[in-house]
């Protein structure tokens, strides 16, 4: 590290605690603004503060906006993707140092439970999904990750911020739930119910394992016009109401060794159950409100699976590792830039995604003076 | 083989396809006889006539009576379970010879279609579940085994036949589509909804694994008393309408790891959602004849698996290890035993089980004359 | 079909018996010649005879003309791989007609025995590596296929019989005792010790699960130039004595996830062992003829695992949907062709593969007068 | 926590550091004692200090005394088994508390860095095997445990000391190394080469699968006894040199399903080699000294599996479980017990072992005054 670094790391220091920053803050359904608070400070001995270069907005960050999920309080910063500079570490932080560039994960672990110790960081006893949900998130200048060991990857010398960025969430998300789950193998046929920034996810991870063919089906066919660039074999327009006979046909009839699920809704779901193929599996990926009809009478004997998962992000290790062979490209998925300072109009654009042509939309703050 | 035994094959040889035998035969729902009707003679190369010694009744047969399966024609003859001696082959078998004594599967397999190939026996193109369904069963003198090298297993020398012929189809039922797709493990907390005989062999075949603990759930606590003394570790009577809770509360609110259905309604597999512990597995065994409801809004991040499964019984050979080996008596699971001749009878104490205190019943040919 | 076909299939008909064909037939070590032998005819219900449109050759076949297989007898035909037209059924055969286009599994598998079922036909009780060993084989214009619904698979449509021939052996091999056992990953580092035609293959096949590192280690520069246009990211010359020490550089220490040795010699597997890292695999490919040293003083802690496999061809139909779907191009390993009735010389140049520069060797038979 | 109980802390904190104990200290080859060392105290912030209350000897422990293990320096406290009420904790550590009481793993764990991530404790990058190797150990009053967080396990309410430190090592090595990594599965037939107290541990362990047969090998009459008693289905003694072909009559000539190696020699490693089946694991247990002579000119085409593995300890969460179950009684290993004070009678009895019918010595400390 150069003196001038030095220099800066002390300055944050010291300014670290009295000083403020800006944030995105949630105020209840349908409020939220950019605006002053006080900047993080090391609350337990695993914590670190990170400063904030890069961020995105996920499609949770809309429905909590929405007000859909009532557990986000008044005040919450939102936001649980990220890239940044570790700026200060608890005495119990072993894997990172100041200055480290680091991703932050979505989820949190720490790594001692019974949950993380069978790789289920997403039920963490003292973590999982928290940051910008029941913690202060990303969207911000700064942030504080509690369990820092477990929930930051060391970012890889000389990669692009977009691009692991997509690594916070959406890539996990697509490969755990979707494509582990769902057990792809060389020569499968796969349908991806969805083709929103997390179907193609799905899409492009899905890959990693040579499917023979990847069918996409989305109501929007600009995002299929998009999985067809990103190597999706065939694109199915569901808005006729017929996905899942078009499906059907494709297949002779034996539907699909794996459906993915991606968008939450029982009618997509429907199409999962419609389609798959003895011996195949469901992979939910959608996040649900609502029961959905299980045709048992007819899955019964079908020797079928269906799974469910919160993301883990155990396999982000995994995945730095491929996305720095350069066999996947997550910056594909990044539509649309704005200065962290414009993170209103960002939301705009994003909330208007079909219109807009929207995928993941990317923030960036300024360096600090 | 002694003299004796191949003039009796030669006789049999001679009088089979011309004589008549005795069986059971279904005529409509509700409307069943212990009739003649001819015996049945090799039709395809790969065909091997087996003279039943050893049959018995499967819940199924009960629905089949009652009108459940359509797909059942008048004049079936009804059952897929048995032991028996081989009294003819087709050109084509190799793998067994005339007079050997042998284990009928209640599924039949070709073994050279896809299905087959990827050990998915039930769903074999040209097989699965045939016998006393599509193609006439066992509850008769004589049965044609079409894929008999497929369709059929050696009766292991000196076993007692009367537990082998629970090799015919709970034990790898309750094995296959609850223990193994349930993933059942050392350690593991497990509970089965449903004490009837498949869920009794769910019970034994779990065992195989170690698990710590294993409920029974079920509404007769005759049948529950049989789960204790089978290694079931709790009891628990669901006709109060608080199993799930009742669950909930001995695993301190952490619920299962292992959730096995085997009766086929909407309120047992309920239970099962209820009790399925995040990261757990809901492995179905039971027929449903409706849909559910999956509670998809609890589930989507929970982490877990639902299986379903018709029964493929590639686990025969190895449950016949298990067997031999003395670690599994089958035969525990047979209650009440008749001549075959007496049929009627033994449907009339198996259709009444809980009053009758049955779980299996078996039926023995006399020996040909 | 036509009636041409058919006026030719009942033509082949009548001939196939009485007449003869050319093969080229083994009459001990070193000697060998393009003879007349009788056409071979159906023996057993199972068998298929095939007319040969395509062959190739085999390292194993170099082996037995130099003597290394003792079992194969003086006026054996060789050859375990080729393309076909059936021409003449068993009673038993119901999975191919004639007429069928056909790929030659170079093992054969009755389906039905204790190995089959467990999906290891490489040791079929009545079939296994029989063709050209123990049995006559496919260098020829006419094989017998016993077991035939097990050992041939139905060319698909419109395919390339030049590419197809590759899965009789060569990818198959590659992919199961290399790739498979091996349990490639994404994100692995993967070593790959020859770079024959079946290591080349093992390359090919890697790449279906996205490893990031593929490291090529050969003596010949040639081989290891193809290697990288199939996507080796490294290449090693080892005739320097320093592969070891070069994986170890390129991996910081660490060794590779997996380590597969593809030339069958004690040197080749010795580097094997260095370079694995802890928690890594060693696939075996190569045949080898002499016992290695295996250094358990230095691996008994390092959590490694060790597969030896003879190829049991059991994903032919997984390798054929990935063929079909252009993500693999088998015909890449052809680097001469002749006529079948060039053999000689086409062994010529197989037997002279560095200084031709071939891989793989295809024969063409004439179609039939 | 009390008041009473903070002065009890006080106390300790002050006491501890100045204070002495008496431990077992290794001086070199040949030479130890049990002797007085200053008590450990905390130097990290995930360390605990515990309070001994149980511990035992282990087989590695008389190698270091040997002189085996140069690494081992002088000074240095033996013993990585043990059983301990915490006295003190750092800063970091969550899952622990003063005044639990504690199973000691054999292995530390970070739960952080790549390996342990992985769960493969054993080649953590901060831990691994150093307690009573590289770090003092557990044959003493008090002893230092870093990565507390993974490296101590709750010891179950109620349970026996006694039984329970046989998880701070020999379970999870048997389990672990031999019986998951040889894949054990019901029906399978499993040979178990050295019937010491790791050998024995793999019998008790192995049956959690339900194998049908179980050959336990050994030279000494007394420990097959045992054997015998743990479940063990068929004894040889190998002390005439015919154990490989006993097992192989046994077996109709198919070898073994499983053979597990627990003994660390090339003879012994040598049998195992000779009766594995075709499809069979080989499963290393043992500490080898020098390398093995592998048969890969036999093995290549056996499609066999050999895996190394030095204890990781994942699975102890599972044993624990399994133990409070009742269906593993871990305490049938203990042969002699003894004071800590008597701890030199206590090598000099497990030293022995064969003339003293020893399995495992267990060692008691006084409580505190």
């Amino acid at each position: 590290m150069s003196t001038a670094e030095l220099d800066h790391l002390v300055t944050s220091a010291v300014t670290l605690g009295s000083a403020t920053m800006k944030a995105l803050v949630y105020h209840g359904p349908g409020k939220f603004a950019w605006e002053n608070k006080q900047r993080p400070a090391i609350q337990n001995t695993g914590d670190a503060i990170v400063r904030v270069t890069t961020s995105t907005i996920c499609g949770t960050d809309l429905h909590i906006l929405k007000g859909d999920l009532p557990a986000v309080a008044d005040g919450r910063i939102l936001g649980h993707e990220g890239i940044g500079i570790v700026e200060q570490i608890g005495a119990g932080v072993s894997e990172f140092h100041v200055g480290d560039k680091v991703i932050i994960s979505c989820v949190t672990a720490c790594l001692k439970c019974d949950f993380c110790k069978r790789s289920m960081y997403s039920h963490c006893r003292h973590g999982g999904w928290i940051l910008g949900y029941t913690l202060d998130g990303t969207q911000a200048e700064y942030v504080r990750i509690p369990q820092a060991d477990g929930s930051l990857y060391h970012f890889p010398a000389g990669a692009d911020e977009e691009a692991m960025v997509m690594l916070s969430d959406i890539l996990p998300t697509g490969f755990e739930c979707g494509v582990l789950n769902g057990r792809v193998k060389p020569g499968d046929t796969v349908a991806i119910v969805g083709a929103g920034p997390v179907g193609l996810a799905v899409l492009l991870t899905a890959q990693f394992y040579s499917p023979a063919a990847i069918f996409m089906i989305d109501l929007d066919d600009n995002r299929l016009a998009v999985a067809r660039k990103f190597g999706a074999t065939n694109l199915i327009n569901s808005s006729n109401g017929h996905a899942a006979r078009q499906v059907m046909e494709l297949t002779d009839g034996a539907g699909v060794d794996v459906a993915i699920e991606v968008v939450g809704l029982p009618a997509t779901f429907e199409i999962c159950q419609s389609i798959v193929a003895a011996g195949g599996r469901i992979a939910n990926v959608g996040v649900h409100g609502k029961p959905v009809e299980l045709h048992m009478e007819k899955l019964w004997d079908r020797n079928i699976s269906l799974t469910t998962r919160l993301v883990d992000t155990v396999t982000t290790p995994m995945l730095l590792k491929v996305v720095r062979s350069g066999k996947l490209q997550p910056s594909k998925l990044v539509t649309h830039r704005f200065a962290m300072d414009d993170i209103l109009k960002a939301y705009d654009t994003f909330g208007n995604a079909a219109k807009e042509g929207a995928l993941k939309v990317v923030l960036t703050n300024k360096a600090p003076h």
